[in-house]
């Protein structure tokens, strides 16, 4: 294990309310008085998250979808917004991106702190949300013979990562300004066994989904609805960034929104996925890990 | 207007809702379903907020207590932190010292999020209350002859950061490891006009209370408990980081705790403060801003 997986595992332990479902990639769910919260917290650094170059209206816009993202998939309705901003080169472009997506989804900034600093850009976001549905859609619970489903294609932020990178004047939007699916995160929260977001890849994302209900997913990659060429379509089902909703349904039962049934639950196998019928690890082709 | 001062201008203009009620030096209240929530985001960089040779266990008390305190001053039962952490020199201290703080307060790490970056370490953390009495008390409720009162002793804290700084070997908990009155808070909630944690300084805490409200206070610097030798007591008044809670009662009442009356609210004067008779300005004495 490495230093920081050990200090994550380590965090993960001490986070032993019962609403501290998952430290660090999933949202912490918290009953108080009649209603039950949804809380998520994300650091983005420059030079990892983001890259200097890029338009800090676009930093702020991502910061806060890939936030409502999370509660998205938690079905929850978004409360609002604390910032934690360290000045950058252009803090007026970032306030431009942040009213823009503030006013997009209708979420107040509710509050947080500005420092000064020297080294790379660092920002914190923490949105906070309230269930529309109880109990809150948790990862953990695929269960066999489950369907496996997903909400629209995957590959559309590599392309606008690749238009932007290249200058090629292609619309880069999916990249710089990805959309949180609340509407759909609401409607589907009733019915789904297990919900989250697609932001680090279809494949790794999915396994995380498998280890955490204790399953395996058998996904037929040719099922998967992708925004790039067919060509291209490994490399689709293994980029992040596009904010799909992953979940899963009791077999037979239809979503109550447009989704893509991509495959079924398995009893746990040794791979947590399997693709067209290979077993996939983290050496084999499941996606990249970044923390 | 520097442009951070305009940054943060701009960012309580996009603060609309009406429980964003101090943007970046103050909590956000939210009342849902039938309790009221209070949440404060404070962040901390290296080299700005602590030092690279402090102790990282130090540094994660800090961060958890300051914003706890934050709490303290809304009367606000914590119900627990979201961390946002990028990876250190000494990650296992940190994980100690975040171990501690929690314990000591009894509050659970609800989630976060992880990061590996360049340059010096910031971090956040978003510390989630419930109020313990509604109307929460605000910082901007002193009414033309309130008494001002303060719980305890300033320039502790100062104290301790030379004791660490000159390697004397005294006590520097006071600076290292502070305190987060929420008792104190809990009990004071009910009566006070008005309340704020003293972070900054006690003078320029001071200013800031009483332009919120509109008023002036004029503080007998004698009456103010220092922790200090008398010939410091200036300083004393002027340096941060002790975590009293300051507050307005109205004249003639005494609080429920142990406190001091340092000073009595005016009709709005020039000046914010006047010390002794003498009005104080940013330029000329009331202590230092830092972001």
């Amino acid at each position: 294990m490495s230093r920081e997986a050990a200090f994550i595992a380590a965090l993960r332990g001490l986070a032993t309310h019962p609403g501290a479902r998952g430290l660090v990639d999933d949202c912490a769910v918290l009953d108080i008085g009649d209603e039950t919260l949804v809380l998520t917290h994300d650091a983005m650094a420059e030079g990892v998250h983001f890259l200097p170059e890029q338009d800090p209206a676009d930093v702020a816009w991502k910061l806060v979808a890939s936030n409502l993202s999370d509660l998205a998939a938690k079905g929850a309705e978004p409360l609002g917004v604390l910032l934690g901003y360290q000045f950058g080169t252009d803090d007026a472009r970032f306030l431009t991106g942040l009213e823009d997506v503030l006013a997009h989804y209708g979420v107040p900034l509710l509050g947080g702190d500005t420092i000064s600093a020297t080294g790379p850009q660092v920002l914190g976001l923490t949105a906070l949300g309230r269930a529309t549905h109880r109990p809150v859609p948790s990862r953990a619970g695929a269960k066999v013979g489950d369907g496996l489903w997903i909400t629209g294609p995957v590959g559309a932020a590599m392309l606008g990562f690749e238009a932007l990178r290249d200058g090629t004047g292609a619309d880069s939007t999916a990249f710089s300004r990805p959309l949180a699916l609340l509407a759909e995160g609401w409607a589907l929260a009733p019915q789904v066994t297990a919900m989250m977001d697609v932001s680090d890849g279809l494949l790794l994302d999915a396994s995380r989904m498998a280890r955490a209900a204790g399953v395996t997913f058998a996904i037929d990659s040719a099922a998967v609805p992708i925004a790039t060429p067919e060509a291209r379509r490994a490399e689709a089902l293994r980029w992040g960034e596009d904010y799909q909703l992953l979940f899963t349904l009791p077999d037979g039962m239809e979503p109550p929104i447009t989704a893509h049934r991509i495959g079924t639950t398995h009893a746990a196998e040794e791979a947590l996925v399997v693709l067209d019928g290979i077993p996939l690890t983290e050496a084999n082709g499941l996606g990249y890990e970044h923390s």
